[in-house]
């Protein structure tokens, strides 16, 4: 089973990096829809998107924010850090099949508080930045090693 | 079937407003968990989330970012939106069960680039502040009014 580990305030050190790589499918745009109730069609109906400037179906521009919260959460600080805030910006679409690299830095650490910043920039396949942003959080004081959770299997019933 | 319709930029009026209400449920986290991959058990694990600060499973913090998204996306101003930024902070945890109020409301918009803002402020059912955001976009200038695509039903399988 998976294991999380953090790395606590004094174990960071400014310009620390994660890295986090994800291949967006066609499932991952049906799920986001369905748990945001996000039902545009640009993203769902291949004919509708095609007469848009896009030319195709687009992920959701939020959906890149699933791919920092991850990596802030499970790699850099890890478990015991609280989110506080997110700043981002959509710098291009996200299409079906894009492989996605998100790369995380931290840039900022006051002890007061206990606050970190985290800079984060996304590229595509063809190297473009499709998104870019700074996360804001407090950064665990204890050392936490913990099983990660079971995910369950989901699956798709006709649609409805 | 649900029909989605615009506001276009010039139709639009700083002060307009829009709001979105849910209540988030066990499934939702779940979904959340295997959408992002972020499987803390924090917000999976009942027992586990007993020994934090939280005391019970909180929802992941960027799940408020859902509403969002799906208010601008869906509603104010709806769809034809470019969606090109969004700062937000996390006030306050969100528990299983919580009845969310996004409330929107338009509050710039610069006919260069027909750019708009609109903010974001959630609260729960005890009127506390748990999300405050702003949203950047560019506004539609064609009205557009689509039919919303059909979602897939979603079922879960044993947990694996």
């Amino acid at each position: 089973m998976e294991t999380l580990e953090n790395k606590t305030f004094d174990e960071l050190t400014i310009g620390d990096t994660a890295e986090l790589i994800r291949t967006v499918t066609e499932q991952d745009i049906l799920l986001f829809a369905c748990l945001s109730g996000d039902n545009n069609p640009l993203h769902l109906d291949e004919e509708y998107a095609k007469s848009t400037q896009f030319g195709q179906r687009i992920a959701h521009g939020m959906f890149s924010a699933l791919l920092v919260t991850t990596a802030v959460a499970t790699k850099l600080p890890g478990p015991g850090t609280i989110y506080r805030g997110q700043d981002m910006k959509f710098q291009r679409p996200i299409f079906i099949g894009d492989t996605i690299t998100a790369k995380l830095e931290l840039t900022e650490k006051k002890k007061r508080g206990n606050l970190i910043k985290i800079s984060c920039t996304m590229t595509n396949q063809r190297d473009e930045v499709v998104f870019s942003g700074v996360s804001t959080a407090i950064a665990p004081t204890e050392k936490i090693k913990i099983k990660a959770s079971p995910l369950p299997k989901l699956s798709f019933e006709a649609e409805g």
